[in-house]
């Protein structure tokens, strides 16, 4: 099998311009399909997120109705009256039908820093287009956290974020951040023989930094982009189209709109929420009564809250959980542990 | 876990009327996104398919400019003339860039015989919502070959059929089929205790055929439909929803629309291969130069066709293939074997 | 693309006979991979299912020790006590990281009734290599049900069973049921002119059966076997490998071995279950706490327990939840509705 | 849902140590299960890949034999020498009957750079596990190229390589690409407020550098990981264990043992390629001639090819091909373009 050259000359950034989107915003169309209204208002716009990325609705399929129709192909024909629906799209989420929720789809293109790209990624159940570094230069551009998102390491929590830093030492965290960022980015360059624009990047100490953002050296070879983009710190930001169901997109959000998820990727998250709402109303609320906001309770616990409501006293000690899960079960009935 | 009833009274087919879809097709709305003027024409229509089925396109995301939208974001940006729109689609099919065609959805309502179902239901990355006969009647609808596909076991091809019957032994065999289906569903009915509307089914000499397609029967219970069903013959027919992207969907004809597909899944995929050329024909055209009418070359195939260009003649034998393989390279290059 | 015949005479049933049962558990090798005792025990075993099926333990690839092993890379090196490793199971199972459980393998060789394999290729995430009808012959199996198991249509559960029928109309039931499955299979022998077995089926009134299932006519072609198939009933047995990994394996478990799950392929997932904790004893213990024997407990619902925790009277009607949410919470919860 | 903090203590780098390795080997026990020698024989070793880098075999689910079994459940019984075992996988990969090939499994231990992880992913349907880096410090290891492998953006193929560096130009290149590494990961650590270790690392001019990889002091908070790994260049190695089936295997070697595949990660597909011989020797043969070493040839280049055969002098103009489809033909063929 063979892959040679792609054709064409593509080159630079796909970032879309205010040109390009109020141009494909203008083009309108009839159509017979499901359309949302809501979901035509932010169709196309870059809705921002951390300092660089956004998130923007490229195209969507189906609406609330057709998660409607396609469960009535399995149960069958009734009557179709709003508060119906409401009912039946309940059921299918209390009761996990996933099948009819999986009949819409979403459309994104979104830009993010890579290290949030790689957990996004781990939801497979997706379609992806992603910016080729092999293929063409990134962008100037890196995440750096705001002042008061700088925090230490969780004691209680051993893959999150505790207290935060003061502002003086949030600066200096954010400082070495940007410098690490500007000076790999501006070898980068120099190591693509790429003109930096004669910006302020990368005026480092290092030698190679220094001449190499200034502009290309005609007598210099380029290295290699797929080797030269090895350089990049992981706040690098990226971009990429990316599709997934209904059904698919409940569970990414289930996961990475949770208070637990890291910080960088839940206001992706909380944006795509947002979304949700304007796309599918009644899905959404339906999903935050069964998913986000709800409790899978163990069998040792069901056993605890019956024990509770019949008067009985219970503590950690007696309730046969360990300290662990006697906290999450108090802190989910809002009780003292 | 609990998955207790589901709600409200959803009864009877979901068979569309002409009716609905008339009134579907009235409705019109305005839309930012990608529409297909040729989509649009054929929208919510039944595409009839053998003596009872039909593919209707229920709904569809994307068209041929969206496959190259979103390998533009992989490659970065470029001229966008159409000519280079073809280009780029012919490049991916060539190269097995699949990811941008899974940017594209069709969703198809689908009704069809039980066994060609259970085919079909083998390509996992695709969406469905079936019927349920555990919860729905299923209608008296029931698959039988028109006389000249009545074919007898091939016997060079271990799981296709070879030479026709004659007129009168295929209609010998459609009657078994026709009184067999017929029966079972009558005594399916009876089983139910469910009204046959009094028509001429299941008039077998079976006294429970005989009584129970006559009238329910307010004595006696109905059995419970998850049970009834196991009586009906697999030529039933039943109905989905079925959704995929574009790249799968290819993936579904390449195999479907194959000359040694099973007649009755092959012609659903030649009417599902006529959507695809209304939806996005520059790809529907690289997806038959480079998929169902290209072929795959073994290395040693390779190695016979150079020897042939050299000049040296080749035969079997020679040729360091087996007879299998050595019959069809010849096929393929359009030389006898 | 080509797909021609298949090669060499492959034919007859699959169904493995005690005696390559027998050889099979015979030969025994040495490996450094994880192995269970337990699972080796069984291995090749044919479990009885229902009247004609089973299941069989094929292969397993990894054990408990394989999801903490995969959990440790993400989570880093720590100490490995037996303890622990139970502690990790069960956070894993609670939190819902069910990564480390994709990690183990089991292949199952199954044998059952074609309506109830149509619901289980449903679930899509597994291997399958099913019988096929296209190729061979399938054998002179159906199922009908036990006397206990023939029961009225629910009238709470739209999709279920409900009151068991008395002997006699259970008989009847059962009588039609063999009776229409015997007929259906005499004649497709008689479509595909091929031997009975000079056995005792087919012996129905309509001459096609009576005539067919004697024995086969040297001058009357078989019909192809895709087209005779139609003619066989749903309870018609089949045969599949089917391979899965463990956290795959549970979701089809929690769906499967449900009460509301229907009773013929819920039979088949107890067995599952009894192999599941055969093989990974420390996961089926979280998996039954965590999932089987837990409840998802939606925001309104945590909203009335807390308030009868704090004294408070509720009934439905204050409790804002609808008739069928609140009969659920009470049967959780254990108190009358 | 709430997802708090994972059990106990488990620190520190999940890279497995010499000793355990030979412990591990040492382990042996009995099974019933397929075996293959050649798969033992490297069970758990590291194979060396890169500059730090390796592949680690840490279990596999059947064998050559395991691919024909699930192919004869769907053919039927039939004879099982070898010679015909191996003509049936041939025709099974010849004819793209890839199921069979999903009934095995192999799980590897992987350790590999970032922006090579960051395509391997791309393969989705696989397991992983992969080490955290909310959750644990990476290890200061990063992968540099050996001088031969420095070189130039290529002309001819934009993601590509092309001619290679002069010594003196690519020791600067490794120089850099060490330097930025070196000091990103020391900043990372000084974030983290750990130990370096007293090393060479992170001497840099700045003074955050500087004074972070000394020493942990002790009035100073850790930055949460989960932050600091931002700070990481794209070369930092990270590891995982990745378990997918056989056919998804070799659909991964295909386009990554490709010699069209970035370096970096062909080297990888290369070392499985070699455990692919061990593990099925007689399914990797037919992989070569069927996939790896076979062409797939479009509709006009069969029209070429033909015309050749029967002695027509064709050239690109003539020949209805665009000059990239020419030239890829003619290199197929083995002609000049």
């Amino acid at each position: 099998m063979s892959v040679p050259e792609a054709p064409a000359p593509l080159d630079g950034s796909p970032a879309t311009s205010d040109a390009e989107i109020a141009e494909a915003r203008a083009a309108t169309a009839t159509t017979r399909r499901p359309t949302v209204a809501a979901m035509e208002d932010i169709l196309f716009q870059r809705l921002p997120v951390l300092d660089h990325g956004f998130v923007r609705v490229v195209d969507y399929m189906g609406d609330d109705a057709a998660v409607v129709q396609a469960a009535r192909v399995s149960y069958g024909r009734g009557t179709r009256q709003v508060s119906q629906d409401a009912g039946l799209i309940r059921y299918l989420m209390r009761h996990w039908h996933t099948t009819p929720f999986e009949m819409c789809e979403l459309k994104l293109h979104v830009k993010l820093p890579i290290f949030v790209a790689r957990q996004w990624i781990r939801h497979r159940t997706a379609n992806v287009n992603e910016y080729s570094a092999r293929y063409s230069i990134l962008d100037r551009e890196f995440y750096l956290p705001a002042p008061d998102q700088v925090a230490a390491q969780s004691s209680a929590n051993r893959q999150g974020r505790g207290d935060g830093f003061g502002s003086e030492a949030a600066a200096r965290v954010i400082d070495l951040l940007r410098e690490d960022a500007e000076r790999c980015y501006a070898d980068y360059l120099w190591l693509l023989n790429e003109d930096g624009g004669g910006s302020e990047d990368g005026a480092g100490e290092d030698g190679a930094g220094e001449d190499g953002a200034a502009a290309p050296d005609a007598d210099r070879p380029g290295l290699a982009r797929e080797l030269a983009r090895m350089n990049l710190t992981l706040n690098t930001y990226t971009q990429w189209y990316w599709k997934t169901d209904l059904h698919n997109l409940m569970h990414f959000l289930r996961l990475r709109a949770d208070p637990h998820a890291q910080y960088e990727i839940r206001v992706y998250a909380e944006v795509i929420a947002d979304i949700l709402t304007r796309w599918v109303p009644i899905t959404a609320e339906a999903f935050r009564d069964y998913r986000l906001e709800a409790a899978q309770i163990s069998r040792s616990g069901l056993g605890v809250i019956k024990r509770l409501l019949a008067g009985e006293a219970v503590d950690q000690k007696s309730s046969g959980l360990n300290p662990r899960e006697w906290r999450e079960l108090m802190a989910v009935l809002g009780r003292p542990a």
